[in-house]
């Protein structure tokens, strides 16, 4: 099971509400249906109201995702509601994009609150 | 005839609703005119309310066209229809894309429900 | 004279409306002053309400210009007649993109019905 | 710390509001977390009201972050703070684009006052 | 079985010495292993001495291979020993390169008779 | 049947070797077995002894093509026999590049003399 | 330990000289001195004499590399020797890219027997 | 005709033997058979022995030849040897470079001397 | 001073005489005669006799400038000298590239042995 | 007069021969002829012998150029002279590139010893 316990948070050191933004693109989990490993990237964009997640936890979090069966959309999903949760921001939005696999690359956009228009298309 | 059979569903990970990409660069089915074989690429968009289509039995559905005499615009609503009767999106949108035949490039997008004005174009 | 006579049409495989493009990068025609030829990209884009054009029969129809001598302007809007005659679509947009004469390049956007803002400027 | 006594400002040549932005791209300073160092770029853009920053200046007090461990986080926010408390802008963005670290890169926007639509993805 | 019977030839139009080149960007077969299609391009390269491969016969030889199980060093030295078994060319050349299969990518480079060292590598 | 009396020659203003290189990126000839007219480009390199190709009537031979049917193999190798036994150039290269049919791309070279290094390849 | 019972051979379908490149761009195994996992891409090729590497038992055999703690330099050398043990080819040369780790990114290029000069560099 | 009076030259400011390249993108003549104006650039490399054509005046003649009704051949070896009689460089190489006209573009290169194998295509 | 203590280095896999190539592009040091930081890219590539450098041992060598107040020239040579000493490879290039400072950005290549042909430039 | 006064020089830090670049995209003269102001960007390259010009030192050299009256082959040749007479490389290599003036852009490349093949066309 990915490791929720692994990501660690900082208070953030304002209270004005502002962008960030990472982007991991050395991730890897393994699909539930083959066994092969699927290869893709992640980027996160949120904006805080009192707490960020620490970034190399945030690595260490992903890379619990590496021997994990599990389906692009549950990735994705996954990762929204495990930083919604612990970290309450404003808004959240997590892009996975895939490497093809069988010849099909794919994109999954899952957000949670009102994200500005300009990521609109994720 | 393009097996649908062939199709796989899953549950959606989450009732939140959010966006799904799958883009294959490999199509190839039998124009009914000519007999000749065509190229092409199939992007699929949607939003999910209750299942989502299996990647690997998207790849094997797709390769069920490959002898198959059949027009693009066939194709593109066949694919749309297909995937709306099985999956009940909130909305869906498929663009394919068509390496030149006889010098003319094509491409056909066909949508169900309502698109977010970002793809209003295809 | 260009040929309508070419041109063959299918029946719409759905009564959704849908999106159809097909980009010919190989058309030529003669300069009516000149006698030279002109050479240049012919962009089509329709929404159907009934009926397709079949695209070996539009190269053909396309082919019958190569010997007539007609104005850029004249080409556009012949096609634009010919097709929206033939398949009353929901709209029909022709641009027409010409190699340099002379020193100078043009472009020509005939349309029926009422294109997508998206489609506006051609 | 961080030293705003480097920071110098001259009087806006004009009461007119016009744009202004700088761009660093060689700014460094050190993870708290694991003390090795950060690398990434700083824009900075604003519109002045009164006074303006002096260039010079601007870079000695983004060097006095060099030795500094201190988050992406609070150097964007910090910058922002420091140049709003002793410019009072019409309006002032920081944009911090951080260099890979352990696989993952980062980008952070913090605003004061009302950005132009232009900047709003930052 | 791929259709050699399908090449047709026709006698060189002059007895100089020069290069065809001939690029086909729609090349598929079957891998013999998973029965799933494989996609590629199959670059022609030769000097004739006495006959040419007529082009539209060639295309038809290639889509002979549209339901052969066969693996990419094969495709490509089969294609070079058809040819030059019934063209004798001075030189002749194949490079076939395959998109990504379970995420690697393949190019194979068979050569019969002296190739000029401007294609050597393939 | 191209017109070589279209083809008007000037005196080389000097008895300096040099180079001539002509681009005609608008040549369309028929294909002889389908009838289905082919679009390419033409280029021509010389060094010429004592006469050169006058530029309009080189533009108005190449349209003499423009109804024949006649093969790729053979448009290459004609142009350069036309040109070398009415200019006598110390060499001469004639450089065909068609656009797809069929999926196919194809490039023909035909040289007379000995072409420099450079340009060996074509 | 990377596996290499995993890898099969199958006879080159001819006894020419040619040459095969295999380019796999989602390798990944893990850091020996930090335990982070390591991303890269590993480009084979060589030229077989009798037997050749099957794409899917090479993919496989790469895969087996992604829990093991190996350096660059050793996981470069260890597929070189493990190919040319197995397939004795007339040359065979293998390229690992490394995408940054600590801001440092890496290739490494083993090669057995002579490459020919157009590969020489890696 | 070209006014070669307004020609300027200077002594070299050394007797080193060095490399100088003047390119002109702005040249316009007029072709002597249709009486339309061409356009092009004009590349001039020479190795000075005592003498240096002066940029002013270089351009001036250049501007001379905007009436003139001369082939490209012509104004490129026109330029070679106006140049070359006037300065006796080491070597000196004219390249020019037309915009197209009736679908051709044109290079014409003119050299005296023995011109480095570095510049020999010109 | 850099600290070479932190070099840390291993036995080399195999006996092979093979390429590694490390670039570093977030260097940075201080110029000794003004005190503003440097900033730059090291790229360093050798090939092994026994020994390999350990790549974090590497990375925190490099960290170890930061604070050094050190000419361009020294750094190169100074890492060149480091290395050759602690692992006498069969060749070794340092190349370091640096952002402008007033206006001029520079390049130093300092190399021992006998570097192959296609890394003679740096 | 440029001022040589202002460069400065040190021991280089090893007695290894190796390469130097330092490249000026800030230099600025003026026009003998028209007063104007000229921009360009200056290369030097050189392997020291015993000493290594200084940076800032050059900048203001480069600086003193400012409002001199002097041509471009005087600029080029008069770098390469104050640098080879204070500094004795093994070889140096100076090249001026300008922007248009008149619609001309030149470039200027002077060199003293025997400069590497690599870097012969400057």
């Amino acid at each position: 099971m990915p490791r929720t316990d692994l990501l660690d948070f900082f208070d953030s050191p304002t209270t004005r509400g502002y962008l960030i933004e990472h982007v991991n693109e050395e991730f890897t989990s393994v699909c539930p249906k083959t066994g092969h490993p699927d290869f893709g990237s992640i980027t996160l964009r949120y904006q805080p109201q009192a707490s960020c997640v620490e970034l190399k936890s945030l690595k260490l979090y992903y890379q619990s995702f590496r021997s994990e069966g599990i389906f692009y959309e549950a990735v994705t999903n996954r990762i929204c509601d495990d930083l919604v949760s612990r970290m309450s921001p404003a808004w959240l939005q997590v892009v996975s994009e895939w490497r093809g696999r069988g010849g099909i690359r794919s994109r999954i956009v899952a957000s949670h609150g009102t994200v500005p228009d300009a990521f609109a298309r994720g």
